[in-house]
């Protein structure tokens, strides 16, 4: 277990990844460290346990080192987790479980306790250097995850709230209600729903829909951005398994005015009202 | 050949170059991945071309894999070319063709048709993780490019439109005049014209001339940002071998406002008009 | 001396930093490249200066080639440099040296003046490729510092000023006055000053204090971000072991309006004043 994939909202221009590299070929010469992404948006810990659990899911066995920590220097907890043949490291605040979910599940959990192993010269507003770092690099180099520390309960581990999804039959056309879990930098939205959601809310592949964001947006289910003309909006199944909304060819977050957290709501046209479109693919 | 030169409009911040790095250490556990950019402007071949032969020129031979791909999902080809000892793995829309050129020429040119090559469970919005990384990947263990898919002439490759470059003659003073090829992030602008070009349009080493963007704003034929005084415009021979104008120590696309795609006049200052440069270097 | 590490202001997104890969691998094929950071600010020399002396701290012995360099093209020198057993090379404006002096001070200094060193085909703008990059592989393959070119006393290395930091009695209170040195990507305001500095202006741990930068900022002296409120603003020795000032959650730099260069006064709060926190931690 060589590999240690790396993820921060760190950013690049002030060095902060490097200086754990650092620290990692320090004391594991021989680690290859894989660069997942350190421009999560600053203390967004939803945003990167997505990101985290998407890379889990084609990474070949790893230490996952993952730091959004906007409670660095507070007593949340460091842990340390086995899932699946990899091993997982990072604050205790919801950014690991969605990975190690990825995984198969969280097979073992320890809190980061033994000071030991922590780099000399602790400062309180660095843990990615002085623990996070320190500890994943030893794990890299065979340490077994029971030597970082006491044991925890995987029920114990600090869980995001699962967003909400779900059939909303509350007016004439049922509906597809979910809240927006991603939005990715081509301005893709991806859903809290997945494929079989669809049926169940009397959407059908190919068929006309409306995108409700505030406003209603016409919108075909179609199989992939070209299913609609340029500047149209579809609805697919995106690369994760998920139900998205894309714009052909630009953004829909910013068509839709949405991000991660707000409610979207997508209905099937039943008769086709006129501007709406009838057909795709 | 271990090493893989990987380049996208993917963006950092959502792990999809890394979700691809996954799918290759998986398939190629030996392979070196340079990561050439990912900051390539979402969907535009132009841009993402240029930087893929720019690297190429300096590249050891490696499995070039490029992905900026605003027709993914549609019915455009995935194709694999050799060239000088490389090879090259992407979409059949023109960003792979000139830094083959650089590389000597398109020697060898396939489709990539070969499905079980590719990865399982694929989607249809992410060819680089579900079709190209897993050829690349492959290519750089060995797999000779006849296995990829079928072949196909070289001529039947899509291209680029050339860009304009040329002597402009309908004025009383000769000109160059050209297509903005390329703007770099510190504002340098690149033209569709190489150094020869510049005595035919009658441009003279260390000359004073006009650049003409809407306004005409006074510059001079230099060899580095330092011919000319901070904030001056000069005229160069750039890094890539081609004519370019810059502003020392600033933005000539800022202060030209020009971009990709739009053209420039550039004419010699025969009289030394008042308030232009009449020396340099 | 395997590890090359490479710090520039080039930006991602036209491929520059690849292109010195690709030299690098042609001339030292068993080298390991780590990115330090490529988004040092343009020509910002002191940006670049303070994070190659913070990845230097932490980095194991290496080349540490840096290249942020305004004066490209002018007679500015190429300088390499031997500091504890790292070797560092880049232009001669400032922004090795405090690197060297992390390390342990610059123990010899040499000008890159071998030509025969540098790529062919040398263009005038970009030194990266064709000085720095070659001479950065050649060292990392063996090649003795002394061979890279004429002999420099470490005296006469270009060093940039040093910031003022000191303690101000100019009014009733005295209080800490000094310059901001470094703003962080979450808008962390680094300063001119470290920890024993804080009591000779008789600012006294976990006690109140004003930041002052135009307006008056009620704060805390606390030893992380947790110490304040949400929001709150706190004064604390930051991961690199110098006086900060930090907004828990949020951008100081945003709240005080400062940015690198400017002046920042902080005086203890004798009197407990309405307004201002009176404990903290």
């Amino acid at each position: 277990m060589d590999l240690i994939a790396f993820l921060t909202d760190y950013g690049h221009r002030d060095g902060f990844p490097a200086v754990c590299h650092g620290v990692i070929l320090g004391l594991a010469p021989h680690a290859r460290i894989l660069d997942i992404t350190h421009d999560v948006p600053a203390y967004d810990v939803r945003h990167g346990a997505a990101v985290l659990a998407r890379a889990a899911a084609y990474l070949p066995p790893a230490v996952l080192l993952g730091v959004v920590d906007p409670g660095v220097g507070t007593r949340r907890r460091g842990i340390a987790l086995r899932a699946g043949g990899s091993l997982l490291v990072g604050p205790d605040n919801g950014l690991l479980p969605p990975a190690a979910d990825v995984l198969g599940g969280v097979e073992a959990a320890c809190s980061l306790d033994r000071e030991d192993l922590f780099g000399k010269d602790r400062a309180t507003t660095f843990d990615g250097r002085d623990i996070f770092a320190p500890v994943a690099a030893r794990l890299a180099t065979g340490l077994p995850l029971a030597e970082v520390g006491g044991s925890l309960p995987p029920s114990d581990l600090v869980r995001l709230p699962e967003p909400y999804g779900g059939v909303d039959d509350t007016r004439e056309t049922p509906a597809l209600r979910c809240e927006v879990t991603y939005v990715d930098g081509y301005g893709n939205v991806q859903l809290a729903a997945r494929p079989e959601d669809l049926a169940r809310a009397g959407l059908a592949a190919g068929g006309p829909c409306v995108v409700e964001a505030g406003a209603r947006h016409p919108a075909a289910l179609g199989t992939t951005f070209g299913a609609v003309a340029p500047g149209g909006l579809v609805v697919y199944v995106d690369a994760d398994g998920r139900i998205a909304v894309a714009v052909n060819g630009g953004s829909a977050a910013d068509r839709l005015g949405v991000g991660a957290g707000m409610a979207i709501r997508i209905e099937p046209v039943i008769h086709d009202h006129e501007g709406f479109p009838s057909t795709c693919d």
